[in-house]
């Protein structure tokens, strides 16, 4: 069993590594744009390739739900999200600023500090959104490559903060690699930017994170410093559909967000996010599921010689020495969608967690498409 | 019932339209900031304050918002919404915009034609989310008194419009006042001010429009003009709490406010808006309830010696002769909620129209507070 799971970071980290250059920043424009059409699912579809929750919401919380509907005609209704939020924290609810999932939350930040242009410095690849609305506001993006076990470089991204920084961003855990950076180096990070600087922490991954080294950058907002952190509810809460996250940040940083915020949240939102804030069982069955579910495939990844970069999420990205893009089709063509292109990681597929059978059907067609005899991807094996 | 009906614009103008003066333009900032705190409701309270469908979606519609939940955790899902609001106007989905409530239309526009500043013309008072905005990018209002007869002064707007004028913004029918520019008004408009000025005008009460002289300005957008019209889902489809609005404009304005939109629609309201859409029935039931209750209640208030401004909405404004400050919180002592303060318009009551039981509800409130020997603000009587 421990062998396989036993991708360890340190023999993950002399394999592919060399293939991972800078490629410069490249807005996703796929994300941008008219709404993606949504192709016709036929039955035994398998799509794990959004980092989605494939459980869904409980009965309880679709209960909330439902109930909900007797205010859908209204403006104001069930706003006790953000005091339920903020309990949940131990923080106040001028600690808290909705958001139409942790997007909306990332838009605000770039839309309030980034005013009349400067730079924010983050990773790559990582979660593009903060880096999608550069544009807008004529700023820059300062883009550090990931060290070379995929992780965020924070030395490398400490030295390229400059006078035009407005914001420092860092995912954590990492989409699309999975990684994380551990409770000491942010606080060593935290120790070394200006005190001033505000560092944006995306958290929507937290709750999938095992390895103890890592912990939740809240308590650096309790302790006042310039940090905000980012939550959603669309991956352990099952209800990215609803379109709700949240930002944490001290009151002043709040106060300076608030009015480039929509935050026009819909009341169906708001009543399943205070039920499942109220279901810690529900919560504790997802990420058990998704984390036996992700050591099995991951085992079976390595068994057939696959890298698997370790993954603390809902989803892991294997590494096939190849470009992705024909994989990708071949997929997709026995219906199962699997994730996007992540430049400049080109040779490795993002795959989400889905349920047992989903990942059952994924094992399948990866012996179809890769070939059980395949083992050119197996650099290391 | 002609006489009830009969408080007709001329009889009104001569009335209180010279305690009109331009008292400059107030951002609503109780509009801004914390989400508000819900009153605890007792039974039999009435909310007659916002401009919301007291009777809620359909069980059509409800019907489809439970069949969403079985995509509430993923993504992409029930995005048919652009195409069924593109074929229920005639238009392509490249004419469309979603955003959550036309509020976020309005900021859109605001974020993508006002970077870098600039002005917008516009009314006052009016629904002032497009002003809430400004601040954001340091832009100005130049803002227009309503005339006489508290409709939109489109002569003095085009006047207005200056070198710096990004967006003429006209609300029609107006919020607060229910007032309508007619379509021949909008045309002599659009023909008056430049070519390339974008004019917004903002549709969200145009389901309960009665006056023939009126009509859509979507008739424009086809004609290949710079118009953008906002509508929404909160007022005759009765899902304001779902928030879902739209913008149609020609493709070249779309793709200029697409970067700057969230566009993040949550599924529930995405199914919603579709089934809504495809119950012309219910659309219509729901104006007709609207329209025989508040002619009803106007030919009350006006039996009583009270001006109520002719209305083409789901609420109406009533002249009281004084502040009505006072008024309010005599009502909301008897959980009777009313619409707020909409400077200059300070001895004005907005009124939304309820239920019969709840305009029922609402008279006796008014005979209580106002007396019924009261006329002082029958200033025509």
């Amino acid at each position: 069993m421990n062998q396989k799971r036993g991708v360890s970071r340190r023999k993950f980290m002399g394999g592919v590594a060399t293939a991972l250059t800078y490629a410069g920043m490249k807005p996703a424009l796929e994300l941008v744009g008219a709404p993606a059409q949504r192709p016709a699912r036929p039955a035994g579809y398998v799509k794990i390739s959004n980092n989605e929750n494939p459980y869904g919401p409980s009965q309880g919380v679709r209960g909330a739900m439902t109930k909900a509907f007797e205010e859908s005609h209204m403006y104001i209704g069930a706003n006790g999200i953000t005091e339920a939020i903020a309990t949940h924290h131990g923080l106040e609810t001028d600690n808290i600023l909705l958001g139409a999932g942790s997007t909306e939350t990332l838009k605000t930040i770039d839309d309030a500090f980034l005013q009349g242009g400067g730079n924010i410095v983050g990773a790559e690849p990582t979660y593009e959104v903060t880096y999608r609305y550069l544009t807008n506001t004529h700023a820059e993006g300062n883009i550090i490559p990931l060290t070379s076990d995929y992780r965020h470089d924070l030395h490398a991204m400490a030295d390229a903060v400059n006078y035009g920084t407005r914001f420092v961003y860092v995912c954590n855990p990492n989409n699309p690699t999975g990684t994380i950076v551990s409770d000491a180096e942010i606080q060593d990070f935290l120790d070394h930017v200006p005190e001033n600087m505000i560092v944006v922490i995306d958290e929507a991954y937290h709750h999938f994170v095992e390895d103890p080294a890592y912990s939740s950058a809240i308590k650096y907002v309790k302790e006042g410093r310039n940090v905000i952190v980012t939550r959603t509810f669309s991956k352990v809460y099952g209800i990215a559909g609803l379109r709700l996250g949240y930002g944490i940040a001290k009151p002043e940083l709040i106060s300076r967000m608030r009015p480039f915020n929509l935050g026009s949240i819909n009341v169906i939102a708001k009543s399943a996010g205070v039920q499942a804030l109220d279901e810690p069982e529900t919560e504790a069955r997802v990420i058990q599921l998704n984390n036996s579910i992700k050591k099995r495939v991951i085992g079976q990844l390595g068994d057939l010689g696959y890298e698997v970069i370790p993954s603390e999420t809902n989803f892991f990205m294997v590494g096939i020495g190849r470009d992705i893009d024909p994989v990708r089709r071949a997929f997709q063509e026995r219906n199962v969608e699997i994730g996007r292109r992540f430049p400049p990681m080109t040779e490795h597929l993002r795959i989400s967690v889905g349920t047992e059978a989903e990942m059952d059907r994924f094992m399948e067609v990866w012996n179809e498409v890769m070939g059980p005899a395949d083992s050119q991807a197996a650099a290391g094996a």
